[in-house]
């Protein structure tokens, strides 16, 4: 068995995953799944956020189907009602009926504009686990978002973002450029996260940062640095420094490019993303062309993926994939989360050991070890 | 392992179940599918019904596709010609093999303006099995009519019928008022069949009942009176009494709502209905209106089978379901229901013993002892 | 477990298929599936083709969808670069990296106007093995063909093929005629090909003949020579003899009706075909009569191909299908396939013993051992 998560493995329940945007809850119910598992969600009249399991205890009649009567949700089947914690406070076809029952609920934090929720053993759903993502809702800086559906695992999805090597080949007419592909970089790891650093000194940006920063074709420093946060965050910190810049023009322009990562089932992925920025703020011009650029990378990421998990689907994973140097970012978080899940997947105390130095003799990875090296 | 049916407990075949409305067997072939199997029919020149498996037994090719010569039925592959009776009456590309050969049949039952079909055991289609539902092609009767194919298992629709608890909901529009679902209701078992017996005294109707019968809001009993009577009907007496009727009225309207329910596949289910009623006979004003609210009352029901459906297959039923008092009826009948498709499965004399009073002790049921007086 | 090959016998990987026809490979790449694994072809510089299998050793993105380069093919997701052979030559995201990887290529001859492929153990790929049909580029012949994706296993289609008994029933406005079906036929094995001989002597033909020939109702000799040459090929000699020649008229019209039979997964089928003839050449009346007959006869075995396929898939083969004698050729094809499938599967020296007599047991068949002569 693989130390490396793939598609087949179980989806990571013990984790903060973003349900929503902060801006989708409102006063409609809104069904949307959660590894696995449907969950309705609107906003209470004191502005929270309910998050209950979409499942009717009783006849498994969907709630999101149901009526929001003030704070309360009524089941549209036989009209159990439950109060926005999932306790059911009325059984009108059992009137006298004092049993207690509840429809299932999550931690759930909102925060940074989006919706945080827990989907597993709420014991452990530590607030302070939440990765802080600030520059969604802050003063100084300004963001386009969007959201993806991809047709594959969410291991898939988060392995592309780890690896900047593609861009020169899936994304060339954008994002890539040559001199990126074989680029060094360095990994490291960090309290279970994983940061990929790259920086590509005098040289050209590709199109959809040459056109918001106005640099053109000129030659400057490209400093990228990503981080795995959790199965449910990539984060990217993206500065040009411009060692020369023109009178009144900034020598740093910094891009966040945030993707919220959130496993639908396990063959598809919710994908909420946003690249937010700290320069021509409040700009017209910008949102547009940004937007269609990065909606056209991510699509590509779309198409890929699809394509890759259906071939995977169809001939299965017996197949044996080789790894390149280029893979070490993204191998080092297929074995974390493969690590997170046997330990779900484990009654305590039991489970295989994994040592930690093992993705350095997965095949074919120690023949570069030159790439540990920035 | 539940003593319940649900949707993964094999179909019940020993049974006898509507095939058709005897208005569609003609000089056309015609396939439908019964409990997993499909079956062709149509009507011989002297004027009764064939029903023959829609499977070749040659080469599987269907028959239902072959050629109505007479009474005999060719296959269009390689032109075996089978008796209505399965009986294959000429081999034309193996003329000299004489060896006996069937298509497989089914005992079948033209009765009441229905095609019976008995899809398990011949030895066990005894004709005294099929219930009576006389007002269909009666004196004195009017009746409107549908059909609606289900999405969902037999037991989800059954359950859905043996439960009034949920008019004031699903169907708040139309069949239900708030008054009716908490109304106390009697349940009992007679010769395995169960019935379920509500009466709601000085009430105004809902309006499916109340613009046929002009009664207007005028409080008046409506007593209602459901039988399972096997896995393939569900039939209800519907009786409103005005107890001081204007001059000229009756004080009794009667309706009876039949549901033939025939399983097509595991999960999915034909729905033969039919409401009868014995006044206003011949008024050309009451099939429109019936029909309407009929078919909207259904499509809610329908709608919501395909959302339960949909939810436990895609998230199991380990969910574990908890029930109501007013699902006693529902809960007897499950019961049944597991109890016949037990004895099919089971080798003679074999089988687990399910005692009489097992739903008493399911979760949560006895909490609710004064559910059982009316 | 039977000894004929059916839908669920796992699909024989050591034989010759077509993959496509030569004029199908150019510049451009093409992805198709061959016995459940998706290959990707295209005409190299020097005009030979190149077949690698459509699957990124990497990350199993499809070579397909990537970049010809030359005669190399680059893979589009992070740009490892594959020779002809399926020899990677250069790996950009990783360029100190000097491991032997390959991309997995196939044995392919192109011969005959098609380009054949050898999906099983390549030691095994013997290119004696491949079966000459001249006729498709050869001088004195004129052809039409079409290709034919089935909804259906190759076993199916390959019983269709060696079963001429169906043309009196699915053809019957076409190929078929009341005599044919009940013509005697001769069945011989040689070499583990079947040939399924019938002469129809003094008869007229059928509109699909006759209207060629120009022979209208003339009663000919009608000599048909089917042979299973292989799990990929199917091919008839059909000769029409005219004992009394018009003047000018040949005595002879020679018709070769091929049919190239490549499985693509287990259930569906690609059927490239071609009829040839020896009359008639370059007679532009002709291509257009004779595609569209033939085209309406291969869309009937489709779609009932089409429907067999559909009622085994979801009812199942313990049904038991019967034999008939006109049956012999395909069960003797089926015996042969499955003993092929045997052995593929099979460890060395294991496996159990195909005894060469059990068709002869198989149900029913010895009622009519007349069916053995001419
Ligand atoms: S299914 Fe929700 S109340 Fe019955
Ligand atoms: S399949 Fe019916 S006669 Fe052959
Ligand atoms: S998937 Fe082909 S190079 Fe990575």
């Amino acid at each position: 068995m693989s130390v490396l998560a793939d598609r087949e493995t179980p989806l990571i329940r013990n984790c903060w995953y973003v349900l929503a945007l902060a801006s989708e809850a409102d006063r409609t119910l809104r069904s949307r799944k959660v590894a696995g598992q449907a969950v309705v969600f609107y906003r209470r009249l004191d502005g929270n956020v309910a998050v209950l399991r979409d499942r009717c205890p009783h006849r498994s009649f969907p709630l999101s189907k149901g009526i929001l009567d003030g704070d309360r949700l009524i089941c549209n089947y036989h009209g159990l009602t439950f109060a926005p914690d999932g306790r059911c406070i009325a059984k009108p076809t059992d009137p006298t009926n004092a049993a207690p029952l509840s429809a299932g609920t999550y931690p759930v934090v909102e925060r940074d504009a989006v919706i945080w929720i827990w989907p597993g053993d709420p014991a452990l759903a530590d607030e302070a686990l939440i990765p802080a993502v600030p520059w969604l809702a802050q003063d100084g800086w300004d963001l386009v978002s969007g959201y993806l559906r991809f047709p594959a695992n969410y291991v898939a999805l988060h392995e592309n973002l780890m690896d900047l090597s593609h861009f020169a080949f899936l994304h060339a007419g954008n994002i890539g450029t040559p001199a990126y592909a074989a680029a060094p970089f360095r990994v490291k790891v960090e309290d279970g996260r994983i940061n990929l650093r790259r920086v590509l000194e005098n040289a050209p940006l590709p199109s959809l940062l040459s056109v918001p920063t106005e640099l053109g074709d000129k030659p400057v420093t490209r400093e990228t640095d990503t981080w795995w946060m959790s199965p449910g965050l990539n984060l990217t910190h993206s500065n040009v420094h411009d060692p020369d810049p023109a009178p009144g023009r900034p020598g740093t322009y910094a891009f966040k490019v945030i993707h919220f990562i959130t496993p639908e089932t396990q063959n598809s992925t919710h994908n909420f993303w946003a690249v937010a920025r700290d320069f021509r703020l409040g700009d017209p011009a910008i949102p547009e062309h940004t937007q269609a650029s990065f909606k056209v990378a991510f699509q590509e990421d779309l198409e890929a993926l699809d394509w890759i998990e259906t071939l995977q689907g169809e001939e299965g994973l017996e197949f044996g994939e080789i790894h390149l140097g280029s893979d070490r970012g993204g191998l080092l978080m297929r074995r974390e989360m493969k690590r997170r899940a046997w330990r779900e997947a484990a009654p305590a105390g039991s489970g295989p050991a994994v040592r930690s130095d093992v993705v350095g003799q997965a095949r074919r990875l120690d023949d570069h070890p030159s790439e540990e090296a920035a």
